[in-house]
């Protein structure tokens, strides 16, 4: 990697948490410098945040449109490559198209899009595109989850036959929005969020990285969605029975009102031979149990993992990284990615393993059955 | 407690494992002293069992029928008082029938019965019965899930709106019956185990324990339930969606085919204000999270539990009971209240706090409703 | 074993907390009947308690001289086989010494004596009788401390460098003796519990469990002994930098002022292969640390450990046992060797695994030199 | 904050492990940008990682000397304000000087210098400086260390009593200085490393987290320092017993041939009324312990902790920040604290709240203590 990539934020402004934290994310490793951004909606917020973030008063535009119209018209060398948008899930779509249309590359906060039916073209965008798309499914970016997913495709479990996921919240457990508070505003509106409340929200990680992990596909589910606390208008609770392609069954757990809990999305995965467990609580450790030898604990930094989980790491054994370290290592493949590409060399399946547009359609439809099957109270199949 | 009673056992003969401990459990506290038993269908079984027990020749039966008919013509003084039954599942009903009805008390081993319809009948049986009765559910022994219990009826997490309870072992995820293994080999089989294999074997456990910590009734469920080990005859995986009595949402879950898992029967259960969580592999420690306020640990053998916990334990914090001991809870709790029924005192509620029939019936028509549920691919009702 | 051995207790009257504890110990595997006791130095406290026992009155004895020399004359098939002493440590030596002159064997509460000397007379004595005798280490009934020991002894961790042992109580941290507090009365008072507090009462369960597991012997010390609590007569706390015999170094602690502590006795060794640790908190854990592969949990209960673990244990994995079958296995184990004996046979190794005399010499020589150093101001060496 | 800090580094070439972990952390959160360099000894490497880093060639040093003199003689706008030693031991003192006598502020790698008397000398320059500087003890920086030291100084625990804090360390259990590997080279070799090895390495973090979590200061120690490993030059292993200035007693252990052990560096303070207990390896949680309530676990990200821990955040609560961050916070703090002078404002107690050149001095003073008292075998003061 010889020089840095030029990004441009959508969304982001002072006070959305996301916005810092992909600052943080895309800066740790020194392969992105941030040019331009259209913060907010609301100009003035845009212009403020611009200013905090000492860029060029020039390249901070007051709305997406203007940012991607601007931009692209800057010399190659100039303009942003790169386009991160981490708007509410309503301002999701048309930014990544016209992102995507004009040349750029696009990183996405999840869930990818509004509906069903936008996710669709997205992902039929992103195929025709030769850009290159990233949905920030960040819990993918653990090293001790890149190695349980290879540790399962090395075989070291045999056929799964079990997945057990969940991600419990509580931050929801009062009617939060009431006060107006920022992030719970727009998570609860349905004009603003989409079909699913937690569901979007929260039970998309859960469901992808069951599908990561396992790297099986659900195929069918049954769902209880329920919406807990009064006066909500979104979904903030609910739990299914899976059914995956190979036969496997599983159950999902997604919940915004278990008040006292954190986030501490949680997996465990049972094949023939062995099962694995790993939670965000302890991420930096893989739990791998045996019926006839002890349980294993597999730490993140060590020498004995293989290249997926060593590549995703920075620092020695003991020396723990995080969440933000995860989203850094998506920032750090993508941009791996591209650089592959302008230096006309094939990247590596370690810089390729970053969530896309296939992800972000799975995960609109898995919100799209959980709905519909708790409606219908039956089982449901997948529709794309 | 002035006296030991005179106990009888019916099953847990040489190579039983859940007789041994029966064993151990009435004996911890010095309130029971084994006088009698039929530990085998195969009389010689049952003779040498005796003989290693030390117990009087005359006393040791060829069947549990000669047994209660026998122990029931003996001098009230010398007679069995209390009838242990730890057979598989089709030997439950007759002789808890038989025993209630020769005016004894009865210890039984879950699930209570063979079928549905059998627990209705013992349930009647125990109703109109001066006997006392007693269902192992040993796992509502253990202090601190008393004092989930307690905290719950209390009305520190306030409604309870979520319920996660499971079970998963991984001891027969292999075909374990093929080898004639003594404890898979009858609890694979239909005929000696009934409807359910781990729905009935631990998936009551569960169910029970979720029943008993939330103070709620389970109403109506969604199963999946599933036989995964090739060759096997009954199911060995299982997991539902449940709804409660006051609206409550909760999944359950039991596996035997989790390779690797151990005994970890764990759950977690949600109210407005907070949440707890317990679990076997930590059983001394009860978590109590709150959305405001640090994580608390509250530990058997301290000073700040209620009487319910305190009065089931007998070392001080720190020093580790288990299972054993969370047993002989039970059976001490049980004799209490014989005792006081004899000293013509009303026993404690701490005393009398032990599972019985009702959690018996409610345990069969778990399991009816479970495979009913997975078979009709639907929501059901329980049915009594 | 064919026949139940019969005890007499000194000491363990009515709210002596140890006497129920060695109650439950001996009675839980069915080796042991309760047929004499002197419980108290109070005959009226010793007559109640052997009432509550449902003892036979005429074997309830004033005084442990009276038991001693009136069970002595009973016939052979009759009279006490085992003494077992849960005096303060003022009260060891005299009944210990006089109940094996009477051909009793013995078990006994630890610290072994009240004072250095009585430790070398005592350890004399026992060598010189062809009675049996135990000393209470309690920890080293745990099966996991039993695996800790053979995987030392097979070699897997190498040459030992380091041993790191304490023992952190807080139920000391203010001036309970103040109270009368039954346990405190008598621990921090230097007439009954002799030259060190802290040090004898748990130091040397720390001390034990240190050289149990390692293989090795301390040979050199250099202490830190306190008196934290105002108005203390005796150490509360203390830490020692030791040396072994074969030049690994380590550190010890233990303390009754660890405000908030529990019990949680806890050890880690390395070796130059690799590092174990074991904690009383979470018992049934043996972690195995390796520098090139992943850490191991060997579980109690499993399939994988060696003969010394499996025989110290009841339960499957996963169906916790705790501190008083810890207690329960060194009882059981002391049945095996008297009834190896009786039966002309060999007693195996794991039957004779448990503490004795030496064990108990050593530990009288721990404290001596962790008093001496600390005055001192030096590292010194053992006295025996 | 309005401008980024123009940071230089002095070590850190291609290959250091610490140079790259203080890039990330002086650029997470955006205060820094890094403008010149001398990365080796080695022209040739300087000059290669400078490339790497995408430097300005005209700013990458063969020499620190040649950095401090040229930069300083640039315009007051372009030229380093800060500049980062990370070298080993023996080129701490003469750059640190050079760069405060020139007026840049500097931020050192510990420990702080070669010897104490170097240590004296640079804390001199220090405090006669108008520069800031800042030692890198980064496990100060960590959200619920702040929290621990603000826990004590509040009140909560009482009057402290005992300490225990230790470094564990696995990574040298065998002769890797024997393959020249770089990390393990240069700290094993007296004439770069010191008086001290492991005792330098991380014993010195040891001492000073004690301290500063504590608010107290040790007085005297009794140590044992072993060099463990055949043919090593310098310690690898240590432990002391400690005496703090308020009558506190304690233990410190630092050793780096515990095989199989990370850094997992640890603490437990208890005081009159309670006790804390804090790990690296669960570095978002802070255990607080009560003799008469239960446990707490206060974590990283909530709401009550206090604006020392929560200005040291960035994520939620369950979104785990780690070292990095740790390390991170001390950068930013720096950066405020500097700032805070530029724009005539008293910086925060929480922007100054980094260890400067009196913890520097005061660990230089514990290696020589620890080393003089293993030596003489008894206790020894500190001498400044």
């Amino acid at each position: 990697m010889n020089r840095k990539l030029r990004i441009a934020m959508i969304g982001g402004g002072i006070g959305a948490f996301i916005g810092s934290i992909h600052r943080i994310a895309f800066s740790m490793d020194g392969h992105y410098e941030l040019v331009a951004g259209a913060f907010s909606a609301n100009p003035a917020v845009s212009k403020k945040t611009g200013e905090e973030l000492l860029l060029n008063a020039n390249r901070v535009y007051p709305s997406f449109q203007k940012l991607i119209q601007a931009e692209a018209l800057l010399p190659a060398d100039v303009r942003a490559e790169v386009i991160c948008i981490v708007t509410p899930n309503h301002v999701h779509y048309e930014p990544a198209r016209m992102a995507l249309e004009a040349g750029f590359h696009v990183v996405l906060e999840k869930p990818m899009t509004f509906s069903l039916e936008e996710a669709r073209l997205l992902h039929k965008k992103v195929l025709e595109s030769d850009s290159f798309f990233m949905l920030c499914h960040t819990y993918t970016g653990y090293p001790m989850v890149k190695q349980a997913r290879q540790l399962i495709q090395a075989g070291l479990l045999g056929e799964i036959r079990k997945v057990f996921v969940e991600y419990p919240q509580g931050w929801l457990h009062t009617y939060l929005e009431g006060s107006k508070q920022k992030q719970a505003d727009w998570r609860t509106d349905p004009s603003r969020s989409g079909l699913g409340g937690a569901m979007g929200d929260i039970g998309t990680h859960a469901f992808n990285l069951a599908e990561f992990i396992s790297g099986l596909e659900v195929s069918k589910l049954c769902a209880s969605v329920n919406t807990i606390v009064a006066g909500r208008k979104l979904d903030d609770d609910g739990a299914a029975l899976l059914q995956f392609s190979n036969g496997a069954s599983g159950v999902l757990m997604a919940t915004q009102i278990a008040a006292g809990a954190e986030n501490n999305i949680s997996i465990r995965i049972y094949g023939e031979k062995g099962g694995i467990s790993w939670k965000q609580e302890d991420h930096n450790s893989l739990r791998v149990e045996w019926p006839d030898r002890p349980t294993e604990c597999w730490r993140a930094g060590t020498g004995y993992l293989s290249e997926f989980a060593t590549q995703n790491s920075r620092t020695p054994a003991g020396h723990p990284e995080g969440y933000l370290e995860a989203f850094a290592n998506l920032y750090r493949n993508f941009a791996r990615t591209i650089m592959a590409k302008e230096n006309g060399v094939t990247p590596s399946a370690i810089a390729t393993d970053f969530p896309g547009s296939n992800e972000g359609l799975r995960g609109m439809a898995f919100v799209e059955a959980m709905i519909r099957s708790s409606q219908q109270q039956s089982w449901v199949d997948f529709i794309h």
